[in-house]
C-alpha cells in the first residue's frame, strides 16, 4: 500500500492508494495556503496518519508516500523549488513529512502525478509513452515516456502550456506572449466566451448567464452552443482549434500513443473530442504510422492522489 | 568497428567508425535518386564494403551497419515508410543491405542520427537529455532522452520543426501554417532576407549579390548586418528572435542540458549564439533550476555517418 498526498492552493487531498493504483480510503483538509510551509506539511503527515490508522493498518505496510504539489520539484532531493500560488521557496518537503513519518518520500508536480496516474490506471493504461494535459486555470500536462515521468535535467520539463503558438499573441502569466495556455485554457476559454458575450448581447451565452457575464463558465459556451447558438458555436469551435494546434504539436514533437485530455473541460466529452480529432488528423505530420489516440482522461480529481502515491511504485523504495 | 551510411538526396556518405565515435576512413558517392531503391541501396552496400577492403579489415570485426535516411522509419522492421524527397515508400532497407553483407542493420532518420553523434561524440557528450536541431532546407530535429534517440510511437516523433509558433502563419511544406520551420529554416532565412532586398534597394544585401535576389543564401544577410547594414540588422535580429522561440518551447517542453544547433546558420557562432542566449534566458518558464546549455553543434557533415555508426552500438547487434 502506498499513500498519495495532492496538495493543491484550496484542499490537502490524501489517500491509501494499492499497488494497481486503485484507492483505497481518502480525505482531505483545507490547505489554508498562507500558513508557513510547515503548518501546511504537518496537517498533510497528519492526514496521512488518520488514513492509516482509519484502515487498521500498520505503518509498516506503507512502502512510500509521494506528493504532488504545484510548482517546480527537485526530486531527487524531495523538495520544492518554487511554487508560485504556495510561495514556496526551496521547500523541503521530504524531510519535513519525515519528521512525522519513518518512510520513503517521492516529491513530484502535480501535472506530473495526473500524467502517472492516468499511465498506471487510467486512460493512458498499456501506452509506453503518453502525455496527459489538464486544462484548468492553465494548461497542466504531464509527460510519460517508457513508462516513467519525463523531468529532463533538473525536473523543469513538461510545461507544454507554456509552448508559444502565436508569436506576439495574448499575454500569458509566465510573461511571454502567446503561449498555448493563453488560448486553450480554461481561463482562455472563459474569456473568449466573455468577449463574445459582450460583442453579442443577445446571444444565447448572455442568457444562460442572465447577462451577468461574471458568471460565464468554461461550459457555458459548451452549453449554448449544443442548445444551437451560433455565436457559441463560434467560441467552441475557435477554443478546439487552439486547443487542435497545440495538440499536433504535441503530437509532431512526441508522438506518444495517447494524449489524454483533463479538466472540467474534458467532460464535454464527444461534443469536444470528436471534432478535436478530426482537425488533428489531418494536420498531424506523420499519417504513415500508427497514430496517436485522444482520449479524456479518466481519473478526475482522483488523479493527482493516484500519481503521488504511483511515485513510490514507480521509483521503487530507493531516494 | 561500426559501419555508418548517411543517405542524402544527392550524395551517399559512408565512414568506419570506431566505438568513441572517430571516423576512421570515409568515402561517398552520388545517389541519383531517381533510381529504384534496389539500386541506392546496392550503391550504399558496395561502398560500405570498398571502405572495409581499403581498410584492411576483415568483415567480421564490423559489428553493425547504420543507416541514417531521409523520412520516416520503422526502426524495428528496418524499413523507411516513407521518404517524400527520395519517393521511398516503405522500402525494406535493412533486408535489401544484408544481400550485400551479413551484419545487422540498423534503420534511423538522419536528423536522429545526427543528434546521437552530437550526443556521443559532439557537443551534447555526456549530457543525459539533448536535442539537436539543423537549420537547412527545413528545420531537422532529434531528441536523446536517457542517451537514446527517442523515436515516440511507431517511429514519428522529434518533429519539432513541424510545431506551429504562429498560428494562421506562413504556409508549411507540411500542409499547416506557422510551423517553426517557416520561420526559422535557412529557407526561411533565405526568403525573409529577400523580402527585405526587394523592399530596400539600397540595402547592403542587394550589392552582396549584385542585385540578383536569386543568389541570396543563408549567410547573405549575416555578412551584411557583420559589415552595419541596418536593414540586414532587422533581418538577422527578427530570424534570432523567431529561432528563439522555437528554442524556448523546446526547453520548456523537454529541459534538456543541452540544445545544440547544426546547419549552415550555425557557422555564425557568438554572432547568431550570444543575441539567441540572451533572449531564451529572459524567457523560458523554468529559471530556478538548472539552465540549458546553447551551444553550436560540433560535427558538421560527419555527424550523420557517425550517429548512423553508433547506432549499432546504441542499441547493440540484436535486431
Amino acid at each position: 500500500m502506498y499513500i498519495g498526498i495532492d496538495l493543491g492552493g484550496t484542499n490537502i487531498s490524501a489517500g491509501l492508494v494499492d499497488e494497481q493504483g486503485s484507492i483505497v480510503r481518502k480525505g482531505s483538509v483545507p490547505t489554508l495556503a498562507d500558513r508557513h510551509y510547515s503548518e501546511i506539511i504537518k496537517d498533510m503527515a497528519q492526514l496521512a496518519l488518520k488514513l492509516v490508522k482509519d484502515e487498521g493498518l500498520p505503518v509498516e505496510q506503507i512502502k512510500a508516500i509521494g506528493i504532488g504539489s504545484p510548482g517546480t520539484p527537485d526530486v531527487k532531493k524531495g523538495i520544492i523549488m518554487y511554487a508560485n500560488n504556495l510561495r514556496f521557496n526551496n521547500v523541503p518537503m521530504r524531510m519535513e513529512m519525515q519528521k512525522y513519518m519513518d518512510l520513503p518520500v517521492h516529491v513530484e508536480n502535480d501535472a506530473n502525478c495526473a500524467a502517472l496516474a492516468e499511465a498506471v490506471a487510467g486512460v493512458c493504461k498499456g501506452a509506453r509513452h503518453s502525455v496527459t494535459i489538464t486544462l484548468g486555470t492553465g494548461i497542466g500536462s504531464g509527460i510519460i515516456i517508457d513508462n516513467k515521468i519525463y523531468n529532463g535535467y533538473g525536473c523543469g520539463a513538461g510545461e507544454l502550456g507554456h509552448m508559444v503558438i502565436c508569436i506576439n499573441g495574448e499575454q500569458c502569466t509566465c510573461g511571454r506572449l502567446g503561449c498555448w495556455e493563453a488560448y486553450a485554457s480554461a481561463t482562455a476559454l472563459i474569456r473568449q466566451t466573455k468577449e463574445a458575450a459582450l460583442k453579442n448581447p443577445d446571444s444565447m451565452i448572455n442568457k444562460l448567464v442572465a447577462n451577468n457575464i461574471d458568471k460565464i463558465e468554461g461550459k457555458t459556451a459548451f452549453d449554448a452552443a449544443r442548445a444551437g447558438d451560433a455565436v457559441a458555436r463560434e467560441v467552441v469551435d475557435t477554443y478546439i482549434n487552439y486547443l487542435a494546434e497545440g495538440i499536433v504539436n504535441v503530437i509532431n514533437i512526441f508522438k506518444p500513443e495517447v494524449v489524454a485530455i483533463g479538466g472540467g473541460i474534458s467532460k464535454q466529452g464527444e461534443y469536444l473530442l470528436a471534432p478535436l480529432r478530426s482537425i488533428v488528423k489531418k494536420r498531424v505530420y506523420d499519417k504513415h504510422g500508427p497514430q496517436t489516440k485522444i482520449e479524456a482522461a479518466l481519473l478526475g480529481n482522483d488523479a493527482g492522489i493516484i500519481g503521488a502515491a504511483m511515485l513510490g511504485r514507480e521509483m521503487g523504495t530507493e531516494i
